[in-house]
């Protein structure tokens, strides 16, 4: 199964109804904001999660339908408050919320988004016991999330331990997915086992899919990426492959070296090239790969509670897809 | 009853169950910076509402003690936001967030608060159908507040109508009092009527309470309210009384003055107290005056389904204090 024309597909699906829920009211700019990023597509790796959850638990896909809505409304609440944070003026083709509009405006559109998810997991059709589960995992998910941004705040310019790091995205991009896959489970009406194991899944999936972004930046092919390779570098972003390479390059005068680049915003192109040769030598880049891979691999075991149909099909190929991707 | 003690008292037993729920986590700062306003105190009207629309229902307090704390921490986020957007650097005598941490820290600490505030109602220890619906109104709640405060930015330095003015208070100040009173209620086991009834008390209780402050804001004793009775004239501020004098004063030549002092924000304290003699003389503030207390009136009137109780005499008290306070 080729996952990514699969997710193509389901984005297409989710377009009707993710126009659904966010109806014309006063003020007509807060609206037309809120709307921008959800309506603008994206990968809609996490409502796609929820629905194919859904239907590998035996469950009827259309009533995890407005779930899937609200977890990407979710991630599209953080999106337009982190490109604030962050000084990022260009989103799917667009200007940001903060520029295109204002900063209030961008405040008060992610925090219009954040209560409408909300307001669509209350009228949820399951049962009110499954509709509170799901609430929890989202809640705790959206905590985890503002913890994990404020970590990644924090860390900027800074080299912290793997553990910090990987604690860092397992709040920024993982706790989303699983709630994502967690709560489309319930919604198909999942028994606590099941809905632990797709939790899981998605949980170790986010964090493999993060490590090889990061891989991508350092070792992709930018004209596919679309990123400069040498933007993390310059950047000194702090990555499993960075940490690696500080405990294991052995000369002093190369760490030396590779200390002088990393973070440089100056750097040239043959500097960037060096680091990265640096690292390579070091395995570093090697074990960034290896890493994400494992968490793949555990990704994909967990999905064996599951009976054999196109949506497990659809949830082993996501993972795959993850770390066989140019993008 | 004098409802300020009352408050007072409510205030204090709010105290520890407030600090419960935010436990010690990483990222501190981020931790820390959730914690200040809530802890800080302030006059918790809105938690209150909740203890004292379960006790009316005849409900047990205890239980609706989480969600005063949830309806505090939405009341909270929203002004840790707002405070950022309109520049404020002061609250409860300290520093505010975007002062005392950064601005991104500000951002993540009100989604956090909003996070947070979603998971104790996740965890209301009350049946799953109730739970639902207090879910429902607070939801709505959050929604119409990220409305009603970008329609206070949109409205800044405008004179707009008075049914526009009305609409973003109810917005902005009702709708959060009026989720409250009906999530209280509910949380004490109230039948649907009542609950409509409570809803419709602080709707119309918040409404009164707004106007009756920008009252003081013009007529008030600036020695007791702490503001300086110019201010919201040199802001161009617009409220009903406002908008009454626009369409009240007669001669057009008084009409031309009063415009030039409006929103002049060099006005002397001479020429703000014309203004202020301009507006008495058109009924204005007299108008404002009025029209909240025949909003307090309504709010009274709707308790009219409780039978009696300590609870419903605070309900009442609490409606009058919105119009016999000097802060």
């Amino acid at each position: 199964m080729d996952a990514e024309k699969c997710l193509i597909k389901i984005s297409k699906k989710l377009d009707g109804p993710i126009k659904k829920y966010i109806s014309d009211e006063e003020p007509v700019n807060l609206i037309e904001a809120a709307r921008q990023y959800p309506y603008a597509g994206g990968k809609r790796m996490r409502p796609a999660m929820v629905l194919a959850a859904a239907g590998a638990v035996g469950g009827d896909t259309s009533k995890a339908m407005p779930l899937a809505v609200a977890i990407e409304y979710i991630h599209n609440f953080t999106l337009v408050h982190d490109d604030f944070m962050d000084g990022d003026e260009q989103r799917r083709g667009m200007k940001t919320i903060h520029i295109a509009y204002d900063v209030p405006t961008a405040i008060l559109a992610g925090d219009a988004l954040f209560a409408k998810a909300f307001q669509i997991i209350a009228d949820l059709d399951v049962p009110d016991v499954n509709m509170r589960r799901i609430l929890k995992y989202v809640t705790q998910a959206v905590w985890d999330l503002a913890r994990g941004q404020e970590m990644d705040v924090n860390n900027e310019g800074k080299i912290v331990s793997e553990d910090v790091y990987l604690e860092t995205i397992r709040l920024k991009t993982s706790v989303l997915f699983a709630a994502a896959a967690a709560g489309g489970a319930l919604a198909g009406g999942a028994d606590e086992k099941t809905v632990k194991a797709l939790h899981g899944y998605a949980m170790a999936l986010g964090l493999g899919f993060q490590i090889f972004d990061d891989y991508l930046g350092i070792a992709g092919d930018s004209a596919k990426t679309g990123k400069s390779v040498g933007n993390d570098i310059r950047k000194g972003k702090c990555t499993v492959m960075v940490t690696h390479a500080f405990k294991h390059i052995r000369d002093p005068e190369v760490l030396g070296e590779f200390k002088g680049i990393l973070g440089n915003t100056d750097a040239t192109e043959e500097e960037v090239r060096r680091a990265r040769s640096i690292m390579e030598d070091a395995g570093s880049i090697a074990y960034g790969r290896q890493l994400a891979h494992e968490k793949i691999t555990e990704a994909v075991s967990k999905l064996d509670v599951l009976a054999p149909s196109e949506y497990k099909e659809f949830m082993t190929a996501l993972a795959e897809y993850a770390i066989d991707r140019s993008v």
